[in-house]
């Protein structure tokens, strides 16, 4: 079988693999599709060197077909269509046994810890299947991951109908949140810079505002009536974005922190104090969200045709990523990673 | 009657004045007791010349007795004693209208924005006005309102029995957030880096730490068996203070920011992802804030006798300043009023 592995310097090779011998409790599957998401594209710009190495087969925004069953495997059949939750954590530490797993101390991430779905044939432990409606299209199913990723920033933010949205960066998990939110019953605006991305969120029917051309907290003070944003969410990861979350926020307004902010931004303390403000932090998902992501993208609320940018074969992964750093507006470029699904 | 008056440049006028005509809805106080709290503090230090102005008599921490009641006040009798809860909200605003009247965009706080209580005759709103138990001292009684700004605290950081609490930053308020917490069954460390608020907060039976000597984040998380504290309340107003609160909070800790930051710090939003933190803004009080307050005082909860460091009269206030100012060890310097009080 082929496989794509991260060799360092933004190189992918392509080799044919021996098949990874079936361990208890694992099931395997034929790869159908797999999503580029930005923590990829990281790891292909080599900022993740020391946590990835230079040997890994990764990938981790996928949809599958399950091709064979280890032992000790109940209630999962050959030809399922499946997705995985890879999430891997140790059930040991303070936050696993506080019933937190998915931000395990120890917690593995399947396609950047460990081995992922770049490749044909992918061993997975049983716990992190999900099984599809077979009516569900396998490139669309390849969204379920990054869909379950908004429907737990929007929980974390207890988003409910009438409430005024503004979500900071409208890239791919962005534009996500803002469907997501909607779907809720918000009122959504996303704050954005790239004209592209502009045009696509104006095309899903958002409110959209340019910080380089527009006052976006007045703006969003003014159309809520001097309220503000009762919920924000910062996808930016920049400066500017983190000023314009507590500027936009009303009183008593949750902020979700979703972006991964490598460096430390200053942020407002003193608005957090006067308008009793509360940052929430958001990271990945729990079963729930990745039932509710099923279920989302069953009803439509993403329209998958114009979020997946392009689909390339497994064979040209490197110039997929190499084009997916030369323009940033993409939404989801995606693997097909077996040819005949 | 006696009124001391802020006049600027580090300097306070005790003269006689005439007493204020009552207003409608307005009761008449005989000022018993009045503590300087750190805002006022800043405002002898002229950080807040541009709100407060060279003619105003400051002043909230009191207690005193009702002398007399203007027209279309019910419910109240002369001779009460009572400690008032010194916020004026406009009831128009979007916060106001959201039931959050604490933190109207309006709020005028009685004596910073309007007259205060170091003077012997001040007449305020009835709606303000908390009537005590004829049994407490009315010296101690002037703690209620610092007790409520931690019983606020204590509140939006839902601390609850068994929890581990770090307060950063021993001083007045931080004491007595640790106070409530440990009342609400939380295991409390204090974090303080003077060493006779490091002696008092032993003697009261906690937990302490110093970020001089101590690496308080790693002890922490050593203490709590590699969990972190589950509620971490930022009072110190510093930068190493807000690098200790996301590094010693447990994930999906509670971080509370009761100080008041001048400027912006940087803040670890990568550790607000990894642990999904929350941080909670937290100002003034709510009328429950008070009554438990109250109940609290009544209880014991704070020795308010080792907490008044000193007692000095209003003709003393000058003096009483410049030792705060010059003695950061004291926990409450209080100006007695009335001298009969």
């Amino acid at each position: 079988m082929k496989a794509a592995t991260y060799c360092g310097n933004k190189t992918f090779t392509v080799d044919s693999k021996p098949v990874a011998a079936l361990g208890s409790g694992e099931v395997q599957i034929d790869v159908a599709y797999c999503g580029i998401c930005g923590t990829d594209l990281h790891i292909y710009l080599g900022h993740m060197d020391q946590r990835v190495g230079f040997e890994r087969t990764i990938g981790h925004e996928m949809s599958g077909v399950i091709s064979a069953i280890g032992d000790n495997v109940e209630g999962l059949e050959i030809g399922q269509h499946i997705v995985v939750r890879p999430l891997d954590h140790c059930g040991e530490c303070p936050a696993c046994k506080a019933g937190h797993e998915h931000i395990c101390h120890n917690l593995k991430f399947i396609g950047i810890d460990t081995e992922g779905a770049f490749q044909q044939k992918w061993n997975v432990a049983a716990h992190t299947i999900h099984v599809l409606p077979n009516s569900l299209d396998l490139s669309h199913a390849a969204l379920i991951e990054p869909l379950a990723v908004a429907c737990h920033d929007v929980d974390r933010g207890q988003v409910s109908a009438g409430e005024d949205v503004l979500v900071i960066g409208g890239g791919p998990i962005g534009m996500l949140i803002a469907l997501v939110a909607r779907h809720a019953g918000a009122n959504v605006t996303i704050s954005e810079i790239n004209e592209n991305r502009l045009a696509y969120a104006q095309k899903l029917g958002f409110e959209t505002l340019n910080p380089k051309s527009d006052d976006v907290a007045k703006l969003v003070h003014e159309r809520t009536g001097g309220k503000g944003a009762d919920v924000v969410f910062e996808v930016s990861g920049s400066q500017p974005g983190v000023d314009l979350m507590t500027e936009a926020a009303a009183v008593r307004g949750r902020i979700v922190m979703v972006a991964i902010h490598a460096s430390k931004p200053q942020i407002d303390m003193f608005k957090f104090f006067w308008r009793e403000l509360e940052l929430i932090g958001a990271r990945v998902y729990l079963k729930s969200d990745y039932e509710q992501a099923m279920t989302l993208l069953a009803e439509g609320v993403v329209d998958c045709d114009s979020f997946i940018t392009d689909i390339k074969s497994l064979d040209d992964i490197q110039a997929a990523f190499e084009a997916l750093t030369a323009n940033p507006n993409a939404m989801k470029s995606m693997i097909k990673i077996t040819q005949d699904a």
